[in-house]
């Protein structure tokens, strides 16, 4: 059975619409582009779109992506320092001559609609809702309580170790009373830790990883990427597990580009409320 | 089989006064205490004891237990600003009245040797070696890197769920390669989880949580803090454990106080490496 996440989307997005006509102003976001590589211009287009959807403005500024480090950092501060400016992100991924945590870090943390700061992926693990989770596993949660499937009580396998993914996932699962598994590609047995799971949230780009027979019944799978190898796309969740009747299963592509979107628009319009409140 | 933790604490101990043997001046560790509860006494009490021990200045500014929350923020940013200050911990828990997480918060990170402050622990996420791991956390990994018990395709369970020791403990273990599962009081069948494990932490203030057919032969058992009952000392692991021959087991109160203790003298000498580069 497959999750309903346009559902889920639309959701979020009557919500925000809802919210942003009681504002007295109409919300900005702003964004950095610098690496015109095609995964960050489909990203920055959607979210683009679904800003100006609901009613945000979208000011992206684009960067030559052969800016260097020191001038691209400059940029950042000019934008925290900029009162114009109340919040923006910074596309990832950057160009591989930049230091992608260092831009981060300097990122102010009010800022941050992202969520990726140390200061709110910190935040996170302390469970402080009033700080901004970031997109990907802020999506998986909106999954899990639209779903009503609660984690308190069950087993949760999460595969992968990501820093801005992984590790404020497990956290997240582990403040919701989640007994979570992290499991990562050194993991041995990894058929009795899936399958023993309630909920299984798996970024491997490993295609097909995840069999019929690693799953136990009415388990719930989060499969959040894919790979492309001869334009031919995999989940990492075998195709089969599709067509089961007993469990819930999220598509990809669709669902991560769709809610993490969501999300970015979720966070923008928390940061207006508390900067209006 | 008990792991010789007092072996391990004069290492690092002897490693220490080599180090200092070689510095300039005298390293300085300061420290504020507010709460004189017995615990806490006790804590500092050691660390002074140590810091002398190695020729480190311990310098204690003690602070009435009545201090409001707003001038005890005052005194924390004295601290941070004062140059002559280099690093500092205040000592935990403060009294109820005081939120500690905003005290924390306030602390400079580069001054920060407990390694609480978000930027810190974000950073033990991160894997950056070059800061500052919360002591106990740091302490267990020294446990498992002197005992060479190496946790890359093993698998460790971890019990209980609380911000500055566990969730950090999970990040770093997840850097390391284990395959972790975070369990808690919600957890169902925690047997099965702990009877499968190669290493066992807990934590979980729950007297002989952790019996012997919980546990698989050969398995690690790291038994990190106890409760008192009517006088009596009850670990999280029944005592039967420690007559067996085929496990590695710490034993309580022992090793927390001394290996924690160990790691802040370490972290204050890493903090003068760095700052003395």
């Amino acid at each position: 059975m497959i999750i309903n996440w346009t559902k889920i989307a639309e959701e979020i997005y009557t919500q925000l619409k809802n919210d942003i006509k009681s504002f007295k102003s109409k919300p900005s976001l702003w964004a950095i582009l610098v690496w015109n590589n095609p995964s960050s211009l489909r990203y920055i287009k959607q979210k683009e779109k679904w800003a100006k959807e609901i009613w945000i403005n979208f000011i992206l500024k684009k960067i030559p992506e052969n800016i260097k480090e020191r001038d691209l950092y400059n940029i950042v501060k000019e934008f925290n320092d900029d009162i114009n400016i109340n919040w923006y992100i910074v596309q990832l991924p950057l160009p591989p001559h930049i230091d992608s945590q260092k831009i981060i870090n300097n990122i102010h943390p009010k800022k941050d609609v992202d969520g990726f700061h140390p200061n709110n992926m910190w935040k996170v693990l302390l469970w402080d809702k009033n700080w901004f989770v970031p997109c990907t596993p802020a999506g998986i949660i909106e999954i899990l309580e639209k779903e009503e499937i609660k984690v308190e009580w069950k087993k949760v396998c999460v595969i992968w170790r990501s820093n801005i993914v992984w590790k404020p996932m497990v956290s997240l699962l582990i403040n919701m009373w989640a007994t979570v598994i992290a499991c990562n590609s050194k993991t041995k047995d990894l058929d009795k830790h899936t399958s023993s799971a309630d909920v299984v949230i798996v970024a491997a780009w490993n295609p097909w990883l995840l069999k019929v027979n690693m799953i136990k019944y009415w388990a719930v799978i989060i499969d959040v990427w894919f790979t492309v190898i001869d334009d031919i796309i995999y989940w990492d969740a075998d195709t089969k597990l599709i067509d089961l009747v007993w469990n819930k299963i999220t598509p990809v592509p669709g669902w991560v580009w769709s809610l993490t979107v969501a999300m970015l628009m979720k966070n923008t319009i928390k940061a207006y409320k508390i900067q209006n409140k």
